[in-house]
């Protein structure tokens, strides 16, 4: 059988930018907050994830400014770091996991928390003017909300939080939006995910559609 | 403000996955299957996505089997191999992604396709008796399909088709489903992605849950 479809990478992306845009209510976004939603429901596949989008004032151009100006990404899962466009990125930036750092296991032990958890420990020296991208685990979002408590902790530029999930996710969302540490990108309840996270990064390192 | 959450991972699990059947349609899988869709489920942390679910008749144990006798698993894309949790296959089997191999971007021009779909005929040396794990790009699963209607081609010994989006998902994954060229799981219509397709991998690679 004859199989027929589209084989140009260009067309496939700008009929499905189309489909979203014809069916998703996207009206309540700015214009910098409406291209990163279409893209986290294009990952998604998911007409309606705009719905429990919520964006803190200014959070995109935020974002923007602080890759512009070089910023570390810092990612909770390997599924984030390597979904990262790396050409997208305007500074060739760093894009940083360090779930897989042998010190992790330890850490984990000694702070009585998940391996997620305690990997954003390792993120210190990278932190000030960050962008923080925890697409995975509500531990990790919990942890650096904790970590932020401290005032001598260096603030990120930005926050991207959809961690995924039947435990915590929810809550840990719902608490980034409450403390807004920084500027702050979150998916309201349990959807989350790599694929979305990575969306809103792509989506904001470039406006190239 | 403290935060109250659970860190413990087993038991973040264990809460998830019983909150899943409590909530999930799961009556019309087998054992096998129920265990796979649960795991979806988790990844995409939504309720519902089991009625999108689709396995042919023995596909888990084919995939298991395959597994077991030290099959690779051939993945579209880079967050889907990186998602494979490592400890959990049986027999330290091989991940492959070709799709950043420096011969695709000419083998996608001179077959006039995506590099995701071109990528895919540096498969064929491994193709014999893998598992096929498609999280990314419909048009990755419509040349696997094209690949397998010359009946030279090895045979793969199972197939994920869980490609996401709004241009040729669906019917991607319709296809595979009428062609069946091997056992098959699909997600049916626009959902999919990387984390769904990790998911399945990880739950049939382990029962361990």
């Amino acid at each position: 059988m004859p199989y027929s479809y589209e084989t140009d990478g260009a067309a496939i992306y700008a009929e499905s930018f189309a489909t979203i845009r014809a069916e998703a209510d996207l009206a309540r976004f700015d214009r910098d907050e409406e291209q990163v939603a279409v893209r986290m429901i294009h990952a998604a596949g998911m007409v309606g994830l705009e719905k429990h989008a919520r964006f803190s004032p200014g959070m995109v151009a935020a974002a923007r400014d602080a890759l512009e100006a070089g910023a570390p990404i810092l990612c909770d899962a390997r599924m984030v770091s390597e979904g990262v466009t790396r050409k997208r990125l305007p500074a060739a930036n760093e894009v940083i996991c360090t779930l897989h750092d042998p010190q992790v296991p330890d850490l984990a032990a000694r702070l009585g928390t998940t391996r997620s958890a305690a990997a954003l420990e390792l993120w210190r020296p990278h932190l000030a003017g960050s962008v923080v991208a925890i697409g995975n685990a509500p531990t990790a979002l919990f942890h650096l909300l904790e970590m932020l408590e401290d005032p001598e902790c260096p603030r990120p530029a930005a926050i991207i939080g959809c961690p995924v999930g039947f435990v915590g996710a929810a809550e840990s969302k719902d608490a980034l939006w409450a403390a807004q540490p920084a500027p702050c990108l979150i998916i309201e309840g349990r959807l989350g995910g790599s694929a979305i996270t990575v969306a809103a990064i792509n989506a904001i390192a470039s406006r190239a559609e």
